[in-house]
């Protein structure tokens, strides 16, 4: 088909109207087209998935696909996985559209998928997928990260077939590492930051979820997190506490006082100066966290957690707001489990500090330093203590860049509702790869729902989700070249 | 050889001297005899060694070698393993002699040893004895247990050869479990006690090593252990720390928190009322301690520890005459190792206080329980908790008693020093099994050196400790009578 000139989408949305109309009639081409992604088990953290099924076949189905609704494609080679002798899948790379007078921008999602079995407990075979009565699209990958990812090609298909133009320059920076520690990305990012994503104007990451099944949602900010390794050492060898129990220095006793100085059991955080540079949550911020549609369950996870808080947004700052300290787990350091009886000669406890905007983490890890190292002479003891730190910084973006509110409009056109800005708990550590590499503002917009099951048994992505992602890139990008020109004429 | 009937032991030395030149001049005998004991692996851990080898090869070699010295042997057979279809290896039971006049000593050891393998750091092969230049017989057993077991053998023999009749009624109890948590032994006792060891006077127990290679001893007192599983349960499942850090509690901080609280780095127990029942060490005892012929490695065991006290008699009240409390793991409850950054949601905390005279476990378990649910119920958790205890009580035996007044005489005897009477940090659960069923006298008389490796590699008996075992055996039966027939007379 020679198609006659792409119509530009203008301002009006009768051209957005055709494309979301568009959409609804390809939906079975492009649920096929999911299930064609789905069979394919490329699963990061296998080895022997690696090779062939994956760095191969999976990344080559991707840039075909890619490649068949025009984007010029480069796959760019990662090399060996470090330290190991596996290649790692290449980084997808794709561009489309060149049009100065359109802003650019980067695409993030991963073709890579968690390991799945049927024997795990699926109800069908998770690389077969299936399309339940009421809509659910079943199979490892539907929510993460493949339904998502391929949404990018339908939304420029959908265009392509209703003749009119793609609104936004795009560059696809599709991964094949992510659920195995993106080993390769940064190094990745570093290399073309100047040279295939030197024209980036934003980011927008398809590989999160809302808040809850019932509250769509545009996450703002994620906590970062400090990990530490305090390594108390004793004797050279495990010792028999029967005969050295009374007698000599254990390293266990200065563990677990050192641990139980750092948190109490309501969850606050006893290291003097913490919350220093926390900001105060702010009327607002506390009365819409409140009015937010939260399940307990989605609020909970599942968990049964037995809650600290008595209401939903005192929850909801605890996870988003608040610094927070874990306790994981205190391990023997030396080869071979010991007897149960044993006086273990050397231990290292694992503890992580959640932060939060505006925590800077070289003075949170001074504070916590002084603190062990205090607490540790007070004991007198005989043993050596070591502490070492691995920081991740949260990320936050303010809503009133234009790429969010790009991001909002979308949301409110396709889904009828507007969405809540939320934060999320954890870490997302690529978004902050993004944004310290490319100094670009990041937007993380949902695809899936929370209980998608995405790194659990029966992982779905539900019809009106993939359908409306669609729409819904669509849309943004109308939104975001809107919004760019606007900012372009103000300067 | 029709022998002319054994002359009786009279209380001239002069019986026992022939016997002692005999035992030297059958040295080559008994040292070929260990050998081809040590060429059976009878390892009892391994499955795969239990049934031929094991069982039938090394049981029947005791019991063949027992009825060569006229012992009269019944192989008592123990049933399965309990939860497993293995086989387990007979009690070798043995009797010899039967005279009203004399007293009837029950001896234990064990014929089973611990795995070895050229492959783990051994000079010579384990499973084949080797003796070096300077007199140390190299192989698995050679110290635990089978030289000591037949130096029994040895001694009828000899006693045989200078045609001396052996001094007492013994009866044997040779287990092939020991290695292997003694599986069987103990209902084999409880069905005997009123049968086979009926007769019973005194217990003696060859399975114990001098406190240091430097000290001869002879050990009166066994530390007990009540062990403890503190269980804490949070969540249904392990959380992300991201997303429900602060927001849920966490079992890891009620359990430091509490274990925390039980000792301190001092070794000092913090359980109120712990140390009320515990016997203040006499001035004596005390002075005892400091004069042992100690060397610091056999002291601190080689476990390079850092010692809580500044002299040896402080170090050894610690190890032999004050409880302790050690900690020993805090373990994730729920199957499969969570994320390294997850919150568990059960946790079982494991420590175990070593209880010494006149402690009464029972009394110890309420004031430790009372003392952990205090400090969680002031912590105000939302977790729950749950206690379990496992009590071995200590053991200890007066040393006026005949039975350990004879071992002190045969010592004097045969190494020409008084042996210092010691405890064990340590429990050696069958030294009370035999004193709670049999209800009679249990001694512990000490044959290797501490230095042997018995659970390690190269293992090994010096000439002269398997030599002198032998003599001992004699010199201690010999005392044993001439005590007891005393003890009647004093009726």
């Amino acid at each position: 088909m020679v198609p006659t000139p792409a119509r530009p989408m203008n301002d009006t949305n009768e051209a957005l109207a055709s494309f979301y109309a568009k959409v609804d009639e390809l939906e079975k081409v492009f649920i096929d087209r999911l299930g064609d992604a789905i069979k394919i088990p490329s699963i990061s953290a296998y080895a022997d998935n690696r090779k062939d099924v994956f760095a191969k076949q999976m990344s080559e189905w991707v840039a075909t696909k890619l490649k068949a609704v025009g984007v010029d494609v480069t796959l760019k080679d990662l090399g060996k996985q470090e330290g190991t002798d596996l290649d790692l899948p290449p980084l997808v790379l794709g561009r489309y559209g060149s049009d100065p007078e359109k802003p650019t921008v980067l695409v993030y999602s991963h073709y890579d998928v968690q390991p799945a079995s049927i024997e795990d407990g699926w109800k069908h075979e998770p690389f077969v997928m299936t399309v339940e009565e009421d809509g659910k699209i079943c199979g490892r990958g539907t929510s993460d990260d493949k339904g998502p990812l391929i949404g990018w090609i339908n939304m420029i298909e959908a265009f392509q077939k209703v003749n009119v133009d793609v609104p936004a320059n795009l560059v696809f920076c599709f991964e094949g590492m992510e659920e195995t520690a993106s080993f390769g990305l940064r190094q990745g990012l570093e290399d073309e930051a100047d040279k295939y994503f030197k024209d980036v104007d934003v980011v927008c990451i398809t590989d999160v979820v809302w808040v809850s099944d019932e509250q769509i949602s545009v996450p703002q900010g994620l906590r970062g997190i400090i990990f530490y390794l305090v390594t108390i050492t004793g004797a050279k060898v495990d010792a028999h506490s029967g005969g050295f129990g009374g007698q000599i220095s254990e390293p266990m006793t200065d563990m677990v006082n050192i641990m139980s100085s750092l948190v109490d059991a309501n969850g606050k955080i006893l290291v003097p100066g913490i919350y220093d540079n926390v900001q105060a949550v702010t009327k607002e911020e506390y009365e819409s966290y409140q009015k937010l549609n939260i399940s307990e369950d989605s609020l909970y996870g599942g968990t049964g957690g037995r809650s600290l808080h008595d209401n939903q947004a005192d929850a909801l700052v605890a996870r988003w707001k608040k610094p927070s300290l874990s306790l994981h787990r205190i391990e023997n350091a030396l080869p071979g489990a010991g007897a149960v009886t044993s006086i273990p000669a050397k231990l290292v406890g694992k503890f992580s500090i959640r932060t939060v905007p505006f925590m800077k983490w070289e003075d949170i890890d001074q504070l916590v330093r002084r603190h062990i190292k205090d607490r540790f002479e007070s004991l007198g003891s005989k043993n050596d203590l070591e502490i070492e730190c691995h920081p991740n910084d949260w990320f936050y973006e303010e809503a009133s860049h234009w790429n969010y509110q790009a991001a909002i409009q979308a949301t409110r056109n396709v889904w009828g509702v507007d969405p809540a800005l939320t934060c999320e708990g954890g870490s997302i550590p690529i978004a902050l790869d993004f944004k310290k590499t490319l100094k670009k503002n990041v937007l993380l917009m949902p695809v899936g729902r929370p209980t998608d099951g995405q790194h659990s048994t029966n992982e779905k992505l539900d019809k009106s989700n993939y359908i409306n992602a669609i729409k819904l890139y669509g849309a943004y990008l109308k939104e975001v070249t809107n919004f760019w020109r606007q900012s372009k004429q103000n300067l």
